[in-house]
């Protein structure tokens, strides 16, 4: 062979691997935190069956539809929701404006840290934080405000930001499903406007993936400028019998797989399991409490006791936290 | 050359055709059906700036959010909107059960063809009229009623379905729009289920891009099915000052390009042109009775008066239908 003859062989070969660069990587595993196990089985076999053309199972990607509970499945959710911390915090920054908050209830039991008299309050209570720390702004000054929190604020235990404890296993997962063509959104009890702040850079989650609560807002122009005012009231709760319609509202298409890993997941997973063709409903079991924590049945945050009886009588997966994942979140 | 050179240099073209297959596609006109002049000029020399990674005007692709109002806009809404004619032949459809409709109304003047009676009975009935024919069914139950209402139903003019009714030009610019990377939603004032069976098929936008004016739906377990009801209450109405807030509920960003063709659509121009960066703000202007329809100011269905005064003192493009485009409804 002549000189030219091997440099064309050479460009051949470079644009050859410039082509096909894509398929050179798929010997890597895609769920490398998860050991190996009857969840990550069910994964990686379910979705092999509905990507494979010739699978009876196929479903067309458009239909690849994966919702994501939050709290507790994408992230954690103790000592208790971080939205909820994220409220206190508000509250303890906003106080010199507000001199009465020092003798009402529920704003008192937060400034002097007393989370029995705070629960004392209830849900009334909890409402009362909410609105007084997630209303009266624009929705542009609230996505800063929860951007600066999160630049700074500390997780008691961990001494982490909140978003940096999200499991490094469910991290690998949304990605190994947005590779095989899923659509991923999350479908949250939270803030719809304290998640989409973070969840792009975090999860890969655009905001308009984001299916959460919200209070109503109003279209108002301030200055000659439009803008959109939270206001305290109300305006969807996505919890519980409300996932399944925040799914419908948002999306319009049913989910083909799901993940939750409380009984506030339990409707979204049975509006799953209910389509036609295979279908992939998943809950996460926090079983660790030395690495994170252990909590089910009992539990005050993310009980899960009905989902369980349902996952186990329906033979949905069940994911051990302690001994399915080989690291809980992400390196520093 | 000898002849391996020869076969070399044959692949090496061959592979280079492969992978730059894309990039020799550019030369046909992507909006074939407008013709010359500003608004299609504006167009196009906006979707150059926002995607020329050199221009100071660039925008990445997760920002490039493009919202459409449908009646109007997408597809016509004369002699009145199609959702209500839909909602008419309900009526129609559904009398032998319901024997009372014969005299009250609304419902006696759809019976009877009797538009002013209709008119007459004003937003209380038209409700009512949506209420009748819209809840009371699954949500997978109403979605089979659409898809085999546009089966069947002809315009009264044009004698086709209604969704051939849809604007060619503004097929040629959705289209334009995804290869140029943007995302395309809808946001109307018509009902989001009432869209969503056939939109993803007509404009290519699927159901998860779809924003729209919605009753309650309510989770339930009938036979041991999970079912979303459809409840015979409001629970959003995407139209004006509704627009923007159903944009950022839905979507979570504000889009850099929106079209409308009435007052309805006047806060969703004014909440985009409000953005920073580079905006597109377009209007469709009936202009043209022979093809299709014209009115404006004084109309009843879709009144163009005060979004048309802010289009012209703030330059934002206004399609004149009549001179701007060479074809209006898809051959059939």
């Amino acid at each position: 062979m002549k000189y030219n003859s091997l440099f064309l062989l050479l460009l051949v070969t470079f644009l050859l691997s410039g082509c096909f660069a894509n398929k050179s990587r798929v010997d890597v595993d895609p769920l490398a935190s998860w050991n190996d196990g009857p969840a990550k089985q069910n994964i990686l076999s379910f979705v092999t069956a509905v990507t494979d053309k010739s699978s009876p199972d196929y479903v067309a990607p458009a239909e690849r539809i994966a919702t994501f509970d939050n709290d507790g499945t994408l992230w954690s959710e103790r000592p208790v929701y971080f939205q909820l911390m994220f409220a206190m915090d508000r509250v303890k920054a906003l106080a010199p404006q507000h001199p009465e908050w020092e003798t009402t209830q529920p704003f008192k039991a937060v400034l002097e840290d007393d989370m029995r008299a705070l629960a004392a309050s209830g849900e009334k209570g909890l409402l009362q934080l909410i609105m007084a720390t997630h209303a009266g702004m624009t929705t542009e000054e609230f996505s800063q405000i929860v951007k600066d929190w999160l630049a700074t604020a500390r997780h008691p235990r961990f001494n982490r930001p909140y978003n940096e404890l999200v499991y490094q296993p469910m991290l690998e997962l949304l990605a190994y499903l947005r590779a095989n063509e899923f659509k991923t959104f999350i479908v949250s009890g939270g803030g719809i406007e304290f998640m989409r702040p973070w969840v792009e850079e975090v999860y890969g989650i655009p905001p308009e993936q984001v299916v959460g609560s919200s209070i109503k807002t109003k279209f108002d122009i301030r200055d000659g400028k439009p803008v959109l005012l939270r206001l305290p009231q109300i305006n969807f709760i996505d919890d519980k019998a409300g996932k399944p319609v925040g799914i419908n509202q948002h999306i319009g298409r049913r989910p083909i797989a799901a993940f939750g890993n409380s009984d506030g997941d339990l409707q979204m997973l049975q509006w799953t399991a209910a389509g036609e063709g295979k279908r992939l409903m998943v809950l996460v079991h926090h079983t660790d409490d030395q690495r994170e924590y252990a909590y089910d049945r009992d539990s005050h945050i993310g009980k899960l006791d009905k989902a369980l009886d349902a996952a186990e009588q329906s033979g949905w997966t069940i994911v051990d936290m302690k001994n399915d994942w080989k690291t809980i979140y992400p390196d520093n």
